[in-house]
């Protein structure tokens, strides 16, 4: 699918969007065009972040809401909490992602030996939680939030692993990824999502051994 | 660590090596100066594989053993079998293994929705099962097997992923990583080695999906 020409780019909420991934991909996504409201546990909050968003790129399109509100307020609904927040977040927002597409970016980063990453996926946990209504779709855990925030409008070195059952929602959100700026690929169903949240935890290792800010690509498609 | 100039090069046993991908990694090991021994559980089978590979490479030094034999006379062993198979070679060959690195290339192909990776990695298994005097490494679960069989003694555009607890093994894989022409990174402990061996299953999707063979690439590192 593709989306048809004349339809208006989707309002995007971005779900505890104060923290360290939300403001870079809010930052994309208002750069290609989008209207974005950053959500946040606290109005204040999520509206001083939505403050500084606006006071770098120059407009004052960006707003920022409770999380309800926002989550209510929008086509699309982006979650870029911790993994510890993560099952709190998607209890209380239930009623208010009804009807929507949910993109969950929760990765694993608290594994460590002899703890590895085990299913369900946090991405198959909120859609079991959330139930038919929501359309829940796992992307963006892997991309480093510092490479987010720089060369706005450009493409990054990052490609994003796209995990859904449902094919429509996942071509949404590969669209919304390419707006970003991020080359994205469908790469199944949710319950794929255990391995690219535990991708993160692999990352990390890489960046502790050998500095900078590990990120993935894929190679050798339609060869 | 790296290796002291003058110490010979190690031979390394290729085990379950008439598959897909043994062949592949001893053309490349062999390329590079390495002396292999292909191991099936026919000894026939197996001398059948390393003519084979001889005549492509036109030398008569890689060898086909029974998989026993090939452990024993080897200093270091890749275990390229299907995970269906992975149990059982790992017990059959417990006590030719002792004092050896044991590379581990087993993926994680089978799972489907609802049947995601869960831990134990097959490394970790291995290592459970094997015992202190093995040292398991896990390595080249995402290598495509048609890329090593082209352009020997070229770089390949794939990264490897090296999963151990013991530094020492780890970095004696990243070295033979890199001989066959494939960048390789320490990315943690074994543990970590069920989101390596998991990522294969998401590589066959994107396969399915969009066509090739695809692989990762590691970016951002040293930034």
């Amino acid at each position: 699918m593709t989306m048809p020409i004349n339809k208006p780019l989707p309002t995007i909420a971005i779900l505890g969007g104060t923290g360290k991934e939300g403001p870079g991909l809010a930052l994309r996504w208002a750069t290609a065009g989008y209207q974005i409201i950053i959500g946040s546990r606290q109005a204040e909050k999520a509206q001083a972040t939505a403050a500084e968003l606006n006071a770098r790129l120059g407009i004052n399109t960006i707003q920022g809401m409770e999380n309800s509100q926002a989550a209510r307020t929008a086509d699309l609904c982006v979650l870029t909490v911790l993994q510890e927040a993560h099952r709190d977040i998607i209890e209380t927002l239930k009623s208010d992602l009804v009807g929507k597409i949910l993109v969950d970016t929760t990765a694993r980063v608290e594994f460590q030996s002899p703890k590895p990453p085990a299913p369900p996926s946090a991405a198959r946990l909120a859609q079991t939680k959330l139930g038919p209504e929501v359309r829940v779709v796992a992307a963006f855990q892997n991309v480093p939030a510092n490479v987010l925030k720089k060369n706005l409008g450009r493409t990054i070195d990052v490609d994003v692993l796209v995990c859904a059952d449902d094919p429509e929602a996942a071509q949404e959100v590969i669209n919304l990824s390419n707006a970003a700026g991020m080359p994205a690929y469908y790469a199944g169903g949710l319950d794929n999502a255990v391995v690219v949240e535990g991708l993160t935890s692999i990352l990390i290792s890489l960046n502790k051994h050998y500095g900078g800010h590990a990120a993935v690509r894929i190679t050798g498609l339609g060869d």
